[in-house]
């Protein structure tokens, strides 16, 4: 059966998984690339990397992914919508390699990148995201790709099967925090801590 | 030197050290005991309990320690100052065994319980209530013994030189949250994360 699942998403101690103002000069605001520093020093990311505990979580992120769902501040700086050229962060091959569903109030027409990436514009619920994603990711899981705003979304509406957060020792005390509705989350998940010997702590979220 | 420390602070996934309503009948309100269950299980509570990792934070408690600094939300439930024979929540024998400082904007005089506790009660800066409370300590340490807003307070100040938090895999939602208004807390401090086998990570800062 098909799995919703979240990877590689980064928070800071008090919860925060991007700092703020967001703008195309800083998409994680105050944040920087504070968070993601444990991931740039895996083997998943760079050849001469660590292939310890952090790459062994990293590497997931991929493996049987057949789509993933991300929200509008994901897919672009405030204001994205008004730039009909706007195609994204990642330049002409995109690292997802599969249908990506961008969840915007304001939809356009599908682009097809290079590398097997079509972007789909949805406004839609997270089970109707979710029910074009798993119709397009070919028996595949679905990758629910943050922000954190469309993973509180996609835990509060109960449709996560996995997630893995990873936990970095910064106090970003602004920002968008992932934690917010989600009282008595641990009633519906295995919990699982590891701390890492770079910093961070992975924390996976399995479905009882 | 005479430290500030903070131990066997335990706080949830989304940072709340205690739950809501506290009251007489439920301290931590809707978090019940379930954020010290780590703690009942170690020989330092239960001599038939674990020695593991988690014992081996929750015996610094004591260790080195003259005298302990508490907020009034620790003290008692809320109105207790209007109550002129509370004595606080441990009964004759209080387990502190120290001079024992409770932050009050409504003092009363000292009260000495058996087993060497004294409960003394200010209403000062944290600052001032350090300084009272290392003339009492006797060379020794001063804990800080919570709750989450006194912690906060002292760490605002710049008044804590080690800090152990537990971090249980529970997400409470509401209560007394410890990261608020801390932001760039890591510059000061080396934080070092270690997750036990009982499933909860124990987070240690260390002044820099």
């Amino acid at each position: 059966m098909s799995l919703t699942r979240i990877h590689n998403l980064s928070i800071s101690l008090d919860g925060f998984a991007t700092g703020e103002p967001q703008s195309e000069e800083a998409p994680f605001g105050h944040a920087g690339e504070r968070l993601h520093q444990w991931m740039f020093a895996t083997r998943f990311w760079d050849s001469g990397g660590s292939a310890g505990v952090d790459d062994a979580f990293a590497e997931r992120h991929e493996r049987g992914i057949g789509a993933e769902i991300m929200g509008a501040n994901k897919f672009g700086p405030p204001g994205w919508q008004d730039d009909a050229s706007w195609q994204g962060w990642w330049g002409p091959s995109p690292p997802f390699h599969t249908p990506t569903f961008v969840l915007t109030h304001r939809p356009r027409p599908p682009v097809e990148m290079e590398g097997g990436t079509t972007f789909h514009f949805l406004d839609a619920s997270p089970a109707e995201a979710l029910e074009a994603a798993g119709a397009a990711a070919d028996s595949q899981d679905v990758r629910i790709g943050g922000g954190a705003s469309v993973v509180r979304d996609f835990l509060a509406a109960g449709l996560v099967d996995h997630m893995h957060l990873v936990q970095v020792p910064i106090v970003l005390g602004r920002g968008v925090r992932i934690w917010d509705g989600l009282e008595a989350l641990e009633e519906d998940y295995d919990i699982e801590a590891v701390s890492s010997p770079s910093g961070v702590t992975h924390l996976t979220f399995t479905r009882g």
